[in-house]
C-alpha cells in the first residue's frame, strides 16, 4: 500500500507539479491526477482513436481555447448544438461578458442580455447570425447532413482555426457530430430560412455510419466526456460497436442515483460493452472550467 | 410572515394531505408542495398549452405509467431517444428489471445484461427491435421527419396506448419532439437499414416549425422538466418565440455553478425571454422518480 | 429477476400504497421503499437498539413533529445543538417562517431576520432565551454533563412532550447526545452566564460512556441518520464497540467523493466495523424533508 | 461589461498564472480566481484576524501540509476532533494509504483496514494512540479545557511543527477549538481512562469565550470554511458577535436545498450579521483536496 503524501506548496508551482503531487493524495485530488495520466496515455498511444465529447456551455464559459487545442489529439468530435452556437457567434465578432448569478433576471432582460449562470451574452448576436446565413445560404443549403453542415459553417466563418472550432474542425477535417443541432441558435437559422420557403435537406441519421465506422474500425479507443448529454451517449452508443474503450476521462458533477445517462459512472459501460473491462479509466467529480485546464495544463511540460 | 408548521404524519395518511402539509414547512418539502399547486394550475387553466420535457431513464426507473397519464394534460411532449426506445422494448413484450449499483460490471456484460443504475435490460433486446423495424420498414421508410416517425413506430406498435408512450402520442395525437433521435436504440435500427442500402430520409430541421408555432400561437405556456438535457433546452427554445412561460416546474439534481443548461434555474430563463418575470415557477431538487409520483399523486383527489 | 414494474398514480392513493409501488420501480423510488422497509423491521425488531441522529435545520425546517414522533422508536437520540436551540425557541412561545431564498439579505437584516435558506427567524428570539436561562440557572447550573443538561432544559421548558423534543426525551427518558452544544444557541446561553461570572461544570466527554455502552450491550442495532455531521459520527464511533449495527438508513444529499463522513455511504462503515456485511441499510439521495414524511407515514397504515 | 477570455494552456504554465486565467473566464473556474483573490486580500489585510474552519477527512486526503502552511496567517483555528486524531496518528509513526473507494468493505474489514472513501489506515492504529495517552496521561489530566487539551496533545506529541498540527498550533500559540472534540478518536482515548477510573475534568463551554474574544475585539474578520460542519458554524456564530467578516472563502460541494449549514451560500450570514453587506467574499463549489491547493498555489509567487 502507498501512503498519502501531503501535497506541499511551493513558491512558483508549476501545474504539472501542482498535479503530479496530486496524485499522491486522496479524493478528487487524485482523480485529477489519474485523469491526467490518462489523458497522457491516450494521447500518445499511437494506435487510439481519441473520441472527444462535449456538453455544458463551454464556449460561453472561457474554455473555447482549450478545446481547440485539444482537437489536435482528437480524431472524433461530438458537442451540442449551443456550444458551436456560441463559437460561431465569436467568430462572428460578438462576446459573452462576466455576469453575476445572484442578479435580478427581468433587469437583465430589459437591457437586452441572456443569462447564462454567471456569464451574459446580448440578445442582439442572433442578428448577426441572421446576417451570416442569409449571406451564405447558397452554399450551405447544399449540405445534406450534419457534419457536412457544420463543416460547411466552419469554412464560411470568418475566423482563423487558432481561434474558432467550427473552423478548426474543417480546416483539419477533423468529423464534427451534433444529433441535436436543431435544438441550439444554428438551429434556429436553419428553421428561418425554412420559414422564409427556402429549402435545405439535412439528414438526421446520415452521420451515425461515419461515427460508428470510427469505433467499429479503431484498433483501440479512448473516450473523454466534459459534461454528459448526447455529446457523452452519441460517442457510448457508438462504442457499442467497437471492442469497448481502453481509456476514458469523465469530467461531471451529476448524481449517479437518478439513472441519467450524464450522471452514469463509466464503469457502468463495462456491462453494455462500451467499456473495457480492464480499461483504464476515472470518473472526475469536478466542474470542468476548473477541472480541465488543470489536467490540460499539467501535460503541458 | 407564515409560520412554519410541523408535519404531523396520521395513520393512513392519503399522499393529497402529505403534500398539503408539506406547503406549511421549507427546504425541499415546500418545493414539492409548490410544483404541485403550481401544475395543479397549469393543468386546469384552459388557454395554457403544456409543454413536457423528459429526459433521464425514466421508461427503465419505472415512470412509463405516469408519464402516460400526464400525456392527457400534455400539449407538447418531447423526450430523448433513449425514453423512446425503452419504451418500444417495452411494447416488444421485454422487460427492465430491478438491480443493484454496487456490482461487478464485467460479470454483467458476461450474462448479457446492461446496467442502468440499479436497472438491468437484457441486451438482447436489440433482436426484437431489429425484428420490428425490419418487419415495419416498407411503412417506416415513408415519414420525412422525426415526429412522423414516431408517429408511426407508435401505430405499429403492439401495444395499448394505456401501456405505451408511442402509442398514446400517435392515438391522441400529441406531437412528440426528439431532435436526437440518431442518439438511441430507434437511431441505430435507422443506421442498420441505411447500412444494407435501404433508403429513408428524415429531415433534422422539420420539426422546429411545428413546435416553434405552438409557442408562438398560444395565449399562455406552461413547462414541465423532468431532467433537463435536449427535452429541456428543446422547449426553452421554442420558449423564446413566445411571451414566455407561465408556468414552470422544474425536476433536477444538476447543480448550476458549472453553468450547463440542465442545472440551470428556471429564473434565469426570465432574462432570455422564456419564462415571464411574474411566471409562476418551481424548480424542485429532487430524484424525478421520487418527486413526480409525490407530486402527480397529490393532485389525484 | 424481478421486472421493474411501473408506478400507476390512483384516485386519492395512500402514502403506503406510493411507498409499496415505489419498492417495484429504480432509482431513488426504490431507495425510499427500501427505507420504508428497513425503519419497519429496525423498529419491530424487539432486540434492536435505535440510535436516531439528526443534523441539518430539521426543526426551522417544519421536522419537528416527525421528530417527537420517532422519538417513541428511539433509544438514542443524538442531534444537533441547533435544533434543540429551535426547539426550545418555539418551546418558549417563538416561531419560524416560511421566507424566500432568493432575497436580499441585507434587507432582512435591517428587519431583524435571520434567514435559513427559505426560512427567517426573528433575531429577537435570543431575548426569551435569555430569560429562560437567566430565571432558571440555579437549576441549570448544577448539572455536570451534556445530557443531564438537555434533561433539565427539557424539564423546565413551557411546553408539553407533544409538541417539544426537549420534553419529550426528559419525560420518556430518551437519552440525548450532542456533543457540540457549545456550537449553539444554547451554548450562547451557558456562554453569556460564565461571561457574568457564574460559573457551571459541564463535562465535555462525560456523556460519551453511556452512548458507547448502549452499543457495546444491546444484541442489535439499528441507525438513522438524517444529514451527517457530529450526530451520524457520533454514532458511527459508539458502534465500533457494537458487533455493528443489523440495520441502516441514510438520508443525505452530501457527495461521497470529498471524503466527508457526512457523504461516506453507510458500506464503508463495513470496513471500519460500524455495519455488519450482511445489514440491511441503504443511502437515501434526497431532501430529508421530503424523504422521511414520505418514510414515516409508509409505514403509518 | 468585462469580456469571457478563453484560457489558453501554455507549456510549463505556473499555478499562478493559470489561476489568474481562470479569472477571466465563468463558472467555477471564475470562483477558483476570485477565492485567491480574496485569500490574497485577508491574508495581507494587517487589521483582520483570519479565522480558519477546515472540516472533512482533510488530514486522510493529504492536506495536513497545506494546512500547517496556511497556520502562518491563521489567528483561530477550528477543526473536527477526526482531523486532529489522524494528526496524531501520523505523528505517531503511522500512515494513511492510497485506497479504492468502489472496494469490498468486508474484505477489508478482515484485514484491519478501516476505508475513508478511496483512502485506508489500518485498525492497529489505536494501539499507538492508547500507548501515548497511557504515557502522557498525567500531563494530560490537568488540563481544564478543550483547546488546553489539543495544545498540550501538541506539546507532547513526538513530531515537528513543519510536520504536525497541534504541535504547530502548540508552539504558534494559534488557539485550535474542537467544540466536539468528545466525537473522535482522541475524545475515545479520553473515554478510555474515565472508564478505567482515571480523571480529568474538560470543560464544554469553556473556550467559548476565547473565540468570542476574538470576533468581538478584532476590526476585521476574514473566514475561510474548509467544508460546513462544526468548523464553520462554531466561527459563524461567534462571528455574530462581531461587525461582520470583511472577507469570505467557502469551499463545499453541499446542497443548500435542504437547509443545512453546510451548505448554506456565504451570503446568508448578511442576514444574521455574520458577514458584512459589503464583504467581499466567494463560495466555490468544489472537492477542496482540488480548490485548496491550487488557490493557495496560486498566491505563492
Amino acid at each position: 500500500m502507498k501512503p498519502v503524501k501531503h501535497i506541499k506548496i511551493k513558491k512558483d508551482m508549476k501545474v504539472s507539479e501542482l498535479v503530479e503531487n496530486m496524485g499522491e493524495m486522496a479524493f478528487g485530488a487524485r482523480q485529477i491526477s489519474d485523469a491526467s495520466r490518462v489523458m497522457g496515455k491516450m494521447f500518445s498511444d499511437k494506435e487510439c482513436k481519441v473520441f472527444l465529447g462535449v456538453a455544458g456551455a463551454m464556449v460561453p464559459g472561457g474554455m473555447k481555447q482549450i478545446i481547440i487545442d485539444m482537437l489536435d489529439e482528437t480524431d472524433v468530435f461530438v458537442t451540442t448544438g449551443a456550444n458551436l452556437t456560441h463559437d460561431l457567434i465569436e467568430a462572428l465578432g460578438e462576446n459573452h461578458y462576466q455576469g453575476e448569478s445572484n442578479v435580478d433576471d427581468s433587469e437583465l432582460n430589459k437591457k437586452g442580455l441572456d443569462r447564462i449562470y454567471n456569464v451574459y451574452m446580448k440578445n442582439e448576436v442572433y442578428e448577426k447570425l441572421e446576417d451570416f446565413f442569409e449571406k451564405n445560404w447558397d452554399k450551405l443549403k447544399e449540405c445534406k447532413n450534419i457534419k457536412q453542415l457544420l463543416w460547411k459553417i466552419g469554412e464560411l466563418c470568418p475566423e482563423t482555426k487558432e481561434n474558432c472550432i467550427l473552423k478548426k474542425c474543417f480546416e483539419n477535417k477533423i468529423p464534427i457530430f451534433c444529433p441535436a443541432l436543431a435544438d441550439s441558435g444554428i438551429g434556429l437559422m436553419i428553421w428561418g430560412r425554412l420559414a422564409q420557403g427556402k429549402k435545405i435537406s439535412i439528414d438526421a441519421f446520415d452521420d451515425m455510419k461515419e461515427i460508428i465506422d470510427f469505433a467499429w474500425t479503431s484498433k483501440k479507443n479512448g473516450v473523454i466526456y466534459i459534461g454528459g448529454g448526447v455529446p457523452k451517449n452519441f460517442i457510448q452508443q457508438a462504442l457499442q460497436f467497437s471492442k469497448g474503450a481502453n481509456y476514458g476521462i469523465q469530467i461531471s458533477t451529476d448524481r449517479q442515483e437518478p439513472g441519467g445517462s450524464s450522471g452514469a459512472q463509466l464503469k457502468e459501460g463495462i456491462s453494455w460493452g462500451k467499456m473495457k473491462k480492464d480499461a483504464e479509466f476515472v470518473d472526475v467529480f469536478c466542474d470542468a472550467t476548473i477541472a480541465l485546464p488543470l489536467i490540460y495544463a499539467s501535460l503541458k511540460k
